[in-house]
């Protein structure tokens, strides 16, 4: 009896481990695939995951499920990256450094935000967000309570136009309207005024410190 | 012969005049549908319409073509909206009144264009609101003239920055994290401290005059 379980937990154990690896692949080829081509197809995931579809659909039930799983990843990792973004000291070089730092994963994730738009509603978008959205939070907080950053509008509304403005800035790189390399300084330099207290005057490009 | 010609006239005249009601129909059945719930089928605005789906189809042939054809009414309506606001005197005061006016069509059409994001491409939609993009841009060249916008950032950033703000304000409103009433004060009072030269004091609401 206690072998026939162990052998049931072994073969268990084995089958568990190869659908981690199995999703783990899936998950990874959607990130790059939708990352390259927001339109890619879920055979082309399943190709590039190297498994079959009908294993795909294991394990996913829907695209909608394989673009969430992906984006989740991708903020995931960028979670990861802003953990080495220094958020202390004078709140205007604290964003200038969180938008510098932000704005390479947000160009680095555009492909996969248009599918997230496709496929996601906006409410799931957000929630995806909360670890990046929390971080700007208690800095904007702080830099209010610093007297830096405004006090008249509410602090979800300041994220939103910090947010909003990355990723807008996304599309107009794939507008051709902007280039990459001049997006941070054009997201820093609208958000630090946006973000400045009526009657206080507009920091200066890189004279915050 | 002429007489032939003359009864074929006629009934293509009827036809055609037939063509276009049924075309008429089916864009403002498909505004209104669609601009209560971004989801409407093709079903449903054929029903609203009073046509059938066959000729629907025989005049749209895609979701897309449909969507399209309904953005495109919503903005020429926003379109003749906004030529009845003074973009003349104070540029402060300007963008203050087109951000009132254009808020409330951004507003009225906030299903519909979750319908556009999920149908049409970033390009077309911006494409399709060239029009109101042409207003903002002559405003804001008359402000940096005037001294009283920034000239450190092109004004296709500044134009984009405006629009996006005012869209993210209709998704904040979806959201449950924004009151319509309060969203045009939010959207002005975060513009014009964007839009403010850097050294210069950003404007205090209703200071502008």
């Amino acid at each position: 009896m206690l072998e026939y379980c162990e052998g049931m937990g072994s073969k268990s154990t084995t089958r568990r481990a190869d659908a981690l690896r199995s999703i783990e692949a899936i998950e990874q080829a959607a990130a790059e695939c939708l990352g390259r081509n927001p339109d890619a197809s879920l055979s082309e995931i399943a190709r590039a995951a190297g498994v079959g579809r009908v294993t795909l659909y294991a394990h996913f039930t829907s695209r909608a499920e394989v673009v969430d799983a992906a984006m989740s990843r991708a903020i995931d990792r960028g979670n990861e990256a802003l953990d080495a973004v220094d958020l202390t000291g004078d709140p205007l070089l604290a964003l200038a450094r969180y938008v510098e730092a932000g704005w390479h994963l947000v160009d680095q994730a555009r492909a996969l935000l248009v599918a997230a738009q496709k496929e996601l509603s906006a409410g799931r978008i957000r929630e995806l967000h909360s670890g990046p959205v929390a971080r700007v939070e208690t800095l904007v907080a702080r830099g209010r309570a610093e007297g830096v950053f405004r006090t008249d509008l509410p602090i979800a509304w300041l994220v939103n136009v910090l947010h909003t403005i990355m990723h807008s800035a996304a599309e107009e790189i794939r507008a051709g309207r902007l280039t990459s390399d001049r997006a941070a300084d054009h997201i820093t330099a609208t958000v630090l005024a946006a973000f400045t207290p009526p009657g206080k005057p507009v920091p200066e490009p890189g004279g915050a410190a």
